[in-house]
């Protein structure tokens, strides 16, 4: 069978990837006498009185929604919210088979931002968490900052931030074999889209000085009218201070770092060759990165790091999301900060050791057991640091065995 | 321990009572490929091209949203989304239970019913069908109508039709005792609110000509101007033909049948002694009835049926809702209609065999594995002979082995 052959008939065959079930027996009589009527008013009194204890006798604080409309979905773009539920779905196992997270996948019907916002505004009771996906830019941007504003719960979006976490994590080891830093390097992105906005800004919040974000138009500069919307204005304000213009080529020249977030097969070797000494290059257009390693290493690149796992250095969300909403539902975080990003993006990176320290080995595999929990002790430990963790915590609970 | 203690320790324990699980592997890094990146965009462009295939590669054929705002919950009243939570997750439970359909609880933030429509509508292409929970009267008809109306899945707001399908179920058995019929009793039916309205209503649709519907200012009745709504309106045109006035205990009299479902200890046994020769009464107030058993007996009744789980002829909405989602969803029924009610209400009533039927065995037990079987088959052949069973089905998806 194709792959094609073999990802339909697993779907087909339940059919679908998610179900419910009930942690409770209600065999006999007794049990539902508890579990539903008469009993059931018990907890529902508890909470009407004192309402954080919907965490105590819910299952909200481990529940996270997988919300969706469907606008820009894998390399698919606009295919709607019912296309858009086989990821979903996927995305909610992966949440519990990574992290013991029972995620919920919810393609909802709103094109418009206000009503995808007001809409998930209504779910916040039932959740302990909201990870958005696959919502097209700006719109995505628009909407994670109303929800973050509204909402007392963690609101992620994972195609910004999950890649930037992981990005970021390959970064942080690949500086330590080429002897730079962030601070001091320049580092051009390419793409201002989610993941490329996401990651420009998670660098701006590391103390990055030198970094320029390219669309398909070139360089983004302070004052250019061009295909701009809101973000682009935004960061083109603490970007790019010296208001370099021109396409890609002209801007990689020179550069220590290239970030590529959107362009199938727009980096040349000689491209590569203009860039400054040691140059790393994220090249993550899936399937077809903006170049292939084994023609960036001929061309001198030193770290290469793409989207797919046939390839060393897969920058892979797995990598990210569980940890982070586990350490966040740990402690009850309200909300998911640059701190806790950082942190996690630091708890990927040293799993790998000054000695494992390889070019082809600057992002751990995948399916490392060990991440999940560095990522979700570290991002705890963030949230407690930053104030944000409004539950009473301890070591064992930023340690949490609950994963 | 107390019921109270045994409750809360019950919810407390996990804590809460639903969780999500994968129905595939995701173990290797070959089926992360199949069920996430790259594969899971087979599925999505399937459906894409063709939008009823979301019913063949997803989980939304078997998935029912258990919906609520709060508004009304059990006698607790409005207590909001969060404290709405136990209940929501309790009959999520039930649902998987009974009828093997993964339900997910959503306690929604909305007062408003356009907002709470609004919220729904948006869930729309996830689900495979909306049972609406605890909302109060008469939002609870506003919301029902507006979702009914926009959505091609079932909206089945249970705390109507659950109830007035239980109820139904043994009035036709009690019927047999006594040798009446609905078409020439007079019934009487005590509570306006969300029960009371689908009772009266599923028994105009089986012919009754005879009902009276009264609320706690008596009688409801054409041209009766004070604390009326819209829903007691339109019944005062088709209900009281005689447009009798006045209070429960002048309307009783003469009455065959007598249905509450509001009003605790507000039946005496004069006023049941007021009643045609061989009295039925339904006293589902919870968890006090309108009179209790023995006492109703002692004043001559023949049949009487309460809430309660420790009186025989329990009306339990679990003999219902379990088996009439899985009927619907079985056939996909674009809707539950007054035929699958009416229905389920036979099949529920026929379990019970001219030999077994006393006067105390009316109603099957809640627990009897027969019930949900016997409603889901009646309920999709009578999606299938209305006309709004949406999927190819043959006699064996009728009498589904999902069950």
């Amino acid at each position: 069978m194709s792959m094609r052959e073999k990802a339909l008939a697993m779907h087909k065959e339940n059919p679908g990837k998610i179900g419910t079930y009930s942690t409770v027996e209600v065999k006999s009589k007794e049990d539902l006498g508890l579990a539903y009527s008469p009993g059931v008013a018990e907890p529902c009194k508890e909470i009407e009185e004192d309402l954080h204890q919907v965490y105590d006798y819910t299952s909200k604080g481990n529940l996270v929604a997988v919300v969706s409309n469907g606008s820009a979905v894998l390399g698919l773009g606009n295919i709607g919210p019912e296309a858009s539920l086989p990821v979903m779905e996927g995305k909610a196992i992966l949440f519990k088979e990574f992290a013991e997270i029972d995620a919920f996948p919810l393609s909802i019907n709103k094109k418009d931002t206000e009503g995808f916002v007001e809409t998930v505004k209504a779910l916040e009771p039932t959740f302990g968490g909201i990870n958005l996906e696959d919502i097209k830019a700006p719109d995505c941007f628009i909407i994670e900052n109303a929800l973050r504003e509204a909402l007392n719960i963690p609101v992620f979006h994972d195609d910004q931030h999950g890649t930037a976490i992981v990005t970021l994590a390959g970064l942080i080891n690949a500086f330590k074999l080429v002897d730079k830093t962030v601070i001091d390097s320049r580092i051009v992105i390419n793409g201002a889209g989610a993941a490329g906005v996401a990651v420009t800004k998670l660098l701006l919040s590391l103390g990055a000085t030198d970094v320029v974000l390219c669309d398909s138009k070139g360089a983004i500069y302070e004052g250019r009218t061009e295909r701009m919307n809101d973000i682009k204005t935004e960061l083109s304000l603490v970007t790019n201070r010296e208001k370099v213009k021109g396409t890609l080529d002209e801007v990689m020249k020179g550069a220590d770092v290239v970030i590529g977030v959107s362009a199938p097969d727009s980096i040349t070797k000689e491209m590569v060759q203009s860039m400054n000494t040691d140059p790393i290059i994220f090249a993550m257009a899936n399937p077809i990165p903006e170049i292939m390693p084994e023609e960036a290493k001929e061309a001198g690149v030193k770290v290469i790091g793409t989207g797919r796992s046939d390839f060393p250095n897969q920058v892979n969300n797995v990598l990210a999301f569980p940890g982070v909403f586990r350490g966040a539902l740990n402690v009850r975080a309200s909300e998911i900060n640059e701190e806790m990003k950082i942190a996690a993006a630091n708890a990927i990176a040293n799993l790998i050791t000054e000695d494992e320290l390889t070019p082809d080995y600057v992002i751990p595999n995948p399916l490392d057991p060990r991440v999940v929990q560095a990522v979700s002790s570290a991002v705890a430990e963030a949230a407690i640091e930053t104030g944000v963790a409004k539950q009473p915590v301890n070591q064992e609970v930023v340690e949490s065995s609950k994963v």
